[in-house]
């Protein structure tokens, strides 16, 4: 046991004991390091060990806090996914999410979009204003193929918080995070190639393997740590598995983040196999705690890892700016790009820049991730309330997605007929699955302003939840 | 004989007896009538009939004109590409050309940019700056997945002049034409397919088959009336064609304009194969005549035209506003959209939309019309004095580029490592071919504002082209 565990494991025991108890504020790094006669960095890596077990967390400004105490059946479960590759279906069902938006009164509790209402966003427009406003017309010729390399060399710099040293001719800019995804999984396989995914996995990637023809081989998934590397590794010695499609941080939908010693050990089962691996990192910036957690990216040696990401969750979906670090496939990945859409928008690209260089980017990633921390947790408080006895909830330390598992009497696809009356929709959890598990999952978003509204519509998913589990009981009688 | 074409029959005989000269004005639709007592939509057809043919042309405000003699020899060969399906290459010629933007000081004269400087635009600027900084933050998220329904509906107005009957809900829009053209051959084709293209063809398509896997059967297209239908319907005799990929609207880069005859012919030879046709009519707005040409997809009457086209070559390729009216194939087509790049940048489609809407596209088309036709005989004055006797050179009845055939001593590839020393750079034939064929040919645009330095560039092409055709006699003696 190195050091570190040890300090680690004496504050686990004292949280176990109820020494400090849930809210509580934990001792300073400085307390730490006085009384258990360590050096800062130790100190700090034990609390660091403790908020990757979701016991603590931290909060700018405020110091290290005992995270609400969980009975351990309220974490989803483990997934169990078929153990073969499976074609995709779930289209209709993501059509339904992704297609209604405007003209549509319902209120879409399980979208995957940021909250567009912070004054922090504003000086975007203004720049975007200004940009269009100028007399200037080469905004609307084309930019280079790869991107704007003022973006470039921004995202460059960004990408050191997550532990990535790139240069800005390591990355492409993209139409979106979609675009990068889609690349990457293009220039990697051929129609009937089997690509391993963590489950439940962003739908929109599975849409993507869907359309390529590709065959999804779901991978075992643990709530709190991540895709099972032992699940993993067998995979790989059965199936010809062409890549590896991970969000391993702030997962979508199971919220959990790989400890970095798994992320670790991922790159290096790659590279046993030889296997390329996709990393959407699109939440990797909505981190509750700082620094935010290093990406797979930032352990790879040899350039196997296509990292993906982009603005969509941050600054907005609607702008299209996503960004990709292809690795050794770079020369692929240009390619495909310009086949798939040209040189990406121009304006969109050079705006974003600019409110990244200027700090509007770092400024408003404070204020949407100290709102979604809080809102995580009336969240969390309303679906306790609310939700049938047996329900699992998870809890991420970073984004704005909430995966809620149901008693398994519960299917929310049946669940969303009944809350169309009410003008409430979720996310079913089989949209997250190759061929429609986790019917009795959803996925919550709690990037809204939790207004009196909001909270009557998750007392309705949770009541008329109730009423399924109700009359599942009665039938069995 | 219908009565318009013994009209034309009369015409066409004074114009080839010199009885109305190049550059006369011919008489009026009215004169016409009275002369020869017939209706005025008889001679209205019999003056379309003789632009078609590119015999004369018709000037905003001025009436129609006879075009300048042409010996035959001046327009490029008919193409007499492989008789097999090819994979592509090149791709290292396009790179070089798409890549090559910014930190460049060479002069572009191959690309296929619009002039973005015409006063005409900047209402697009206003408005795109006004949506930007109006304090709503809701262009940040997503719209429709389909696209802007405001946007849809200016596309499916715009659309009537081109013959098309489309209700907004038929189209999609896109991230530029680009992802338009690959949606439509992605959603029709498996690896391994064949698709039959027009020869020389628009290298982003060609570059869309090499990144999907797909083989290129060039089918012989005449410089006059397109491609062969003779050839295509014994390919489609010989091959598992699966798609015909044309632009039969000023041709990119050969510059035709399929008859509407010989469109309506391709139609039903797709219908007796049952083939898709994917149509690209991105200059097809860009017409020196009044209607503008229909399009393939106004005679299709099953569904089987995907029709791909967007704003890039009349307000900036910059903003990435495609769109696509896909037929049967709709519902394909919005899974591939989604895989894509998910819903199309929100901001630019209601921009273009309200650009549209309050006539400022009607202007600016007016604007850039007049000048592309006036550069264009200002751009063939220049090539007959500077290039090397043999020459061929197309003539465009709408758009902005123009192929040039150079005797079979010049091999474009090479002139174009000459001309970097004098920062020139062309677009080589060979970019348009699956195989690199028509290396002695090459694109030029003449959107430019045609300046004394444009000029002097064009010189310099044709006299290091004239010094290659010198260096290949000498070595001969």
């Amino acid at each position: 046991m190195t050091r570190y565990e040890k300090v680690a494991a004496v504050l686990r025991e004292r949280i176990e004991h109820g020494i400090y108890r849930p809210g509580d504020r934990l001792p300073s790094i400085r307390a730490v390091c006085q009384e258990m006669e360590v050096s800062i960095s130790t100190a700090q890596e034990a609390y660091r060990q403790l908020m990757d077990a979701t016991l603590i967390e931290s909060r700018p400004k405020s110091g290290y806090f005992v995270l609400p105490g969980r009975a351990p059946s309220v974490l989803p479960s483990i997934s169990r996914p078929a153990q073969r590759p499976l074609d995709i279906s779930q289209w209709d069902q993501v059509l339904e999410l992704v297609a209604t938006q405007r003209d549509d009164n319902r209120l879409l509790l399980g979208r995957g979009v940021p909250n567009l209402e912070y004054a922090s966003l504003k000086p975007l427009s203004k720049i975007l204003g200004g940009l269009h406003r100028s007399a200037d017309l080469h905004g609307f010729n084309y930019d280079k193929l790869s991107g704007s390399p003022e973006l470039r060399q921004q995202v460059a710099k960004l990408a050191v918080a997550s532990g990535c040293l790139l240069h800005p001719d390591d990355i492409l800019i993209t139409t979106g995070c979609q675009e990068a995804l889609s690349i990457a999984l293009r220039l990697l396989t051929q129609p009937g190639d089997v690509v391993a995914v963590d489950s439940p996995s962003f739908y929109g990637t599975m849409q993507i393997l869907k359309a390529s023809g590709l065959k999804a081989l779901e991978i075992p998934t643990d709530p709190q740590t991540g895709i099972s590397l032992e699940a993993l590794e067998l995979a790989l010695e059965q199936w010809p598995i062409r890549a590896i499609q991970v969000t391993p941080t702030f997962n979508n939908p199971l919220g959990y983040t790989m400890p970095p010693a798994r992320k670790r050990a991922l790159v290096q089962l790659a590279q046993r196999f030889d296997v390329a691996i996709i990393e959407d990192d699109i939440y990797g910036d909505l981190s509750f705690t700082q620094p935010r957690p290093p990406t797979i990216k930032s352990f790879d040696d040899d350039g196997r890892v296509l990292l993906c990401s982009g603005f969509s969750k941050t600054l907005g979906p609607g702008l299209r700016v996503g960004w990709m670090a292809p690795g050794r496939y770079r020369d692929q990945a240009l390619h495909m790009k310009y086949v798939s859409t040209g040189a990406s928008a121009t304006l969109p690209q050079r705006a974003v820049a600019e409110f990244v260089a200027k700090g509007h980017y770092e400024r408003h990633l404070r204020v949407a991730i100290r709102q979604y921390q809080r809102q995580r947790d009336v969240m969390i408080g309303w679906v306790q309330r609310y939700f049938p006895e047996g329900t699992g909830i998870s809890y991420p330390q970073g984004s704005f997605l909430l995966w809620v598992e149901l008693p398994a009497a519960v299917d929310c696809v049946r669940l969303n007929e009944r809350l169309a009356r009410h003008n409430v929709h979720v996310a079913p959890g089989s949209l997250f699955s190759a061929s429609g598990k986790f019917r009795q999952c959803l996925r919550l978003n709690y990037a809204f302003t939790l207004t009196p509204a909001i909270e009557t519509a998750v007392r309705t998913v949770g009541e008329l939840a109730g009423e399924m589990v109700g009359e599942s009981r009665a039938s069995l009688v």
